[in-house]
């Protein structure tokens, strides 16, 4: 059997990952999501295992050192990371998972797995981005000028990733990766298994 | 504006590849299709600058010559050669064409234009490629031995392609082939234009 697909959704804060995320899960049944390890304490209503694995800072360490993650970061002094172990059982079991990610812990992920399908989801225009974030009303002035200059740099990693998907309208980008998937399904580098049947045949 | 797709579908004799470029230029209506330049007589009905590009071999040898081919084969005494001008011409309008072509000659247009599209059609057995050259009733037994050895051969080129599409069933396979057209269109690299558009907005 062919090995599943690792799916990265990824690019600037604001382009809308997460809203293209929720609707690619509610497509794709099969899809699965990975489970983060977390330093952080859970809150009210996580589950362990299924909001994330609540590990403590020694042992998160720990396998730092045993290189066990796809990619991991340290944000306001807790550390978050994606275990290999657990996205490469689903996907030697041929499992699609679909991982939501910023650009740094994209391009670590590339680096340990570029067989990947990385997709980098663009904001329309700067300012539709800046109009996303102020709507958002999460953030300081000081902070969305931040993200803006932040994004504007992080334009540079779009050719590091395989596609480019411009989120001007969520169903017209859900779209677009609808088609990638199953066009990825049908790449040369996962055909090796068919190939070989036929010849026996 | 982004350059037009070549899109390149080949594969062994008998895999399908004629009647599954038929149904896509029924589904895409604006796919162009590159006209051939041939030194072999023409046929009647057949015309100059649709059916092919008439020339004599003085001139066709020249063009080799000034390498002015995507590709090129000497059939039966005859030569055949897709001309770049033209190919070249209509990508830079921003057209896709395809391009339906044995794998000697898609090799050839993948070291002229790497950027291309390159999709291996598979028949999902060979006792069933067998069965379908023996079904067209042109061959005698001898050939179709050769092409069967030929096939079993050239399925070793599969991985030279970026896809490979089973034919089973040609509109599971066209339906495999739009999803790539599609998918390709968001490559990173066929995005500078967009990205670049969005810095300046």
């Amino acid at each position: 059997m062919d090995d599943g697909l690792l799916v990265v959704i990824s690019g600037p804060s604001g382009a809308g990952k997460g809203t293209i995320c929720s609707r690619l899960k509610e497509e794709f049944k099969d899809l699965k999501v990975s489970v983060s390890a977390t330093t952080r304490k859970p809150r009210e209503g996580e589950e362990e295992g299924i909001s994330y694995f609540f590990i403590n800072e020694e042992d998160f360490i720990k396998r730092i050192n045993n290189d066990e993650f796809l990619e991991y970061a340290k944000v306001y002094g807790n550390y978050y990371g994606t275990p290999k172990s657990e996205v490469f059982r689903q996907l030697e079991e041929g499992n699609d998972i679909i991982l939501e990610i910023d650009i740094q812990g994209a391009l670590q992920v590339k680096k340990n797995y570029p067989k990947g399908v990385f997709i980098f989801i663009l904001p329309p225009s700067l300012s539709e981005l800046n109009k996303r974030i102020e709507n958002r009303g999460t953030d300081s002035k000081e902070v969305i000028m931040k993200r803006m200059q932040c994004a504007y740099d992080e334009l540079n990693y779009a050719f590091e990733y395989d596609y480019v998907v411009v989120n001007d309208e969520v169903e017209t980008a859900v779209d677009k990766i609808k088609h990638i998937i199953f066009a990825e399904k049908n790449r040369a580098v996962r055909k090796k298994a068919i190939i070989n049947k036929i010849r026996e045949v």
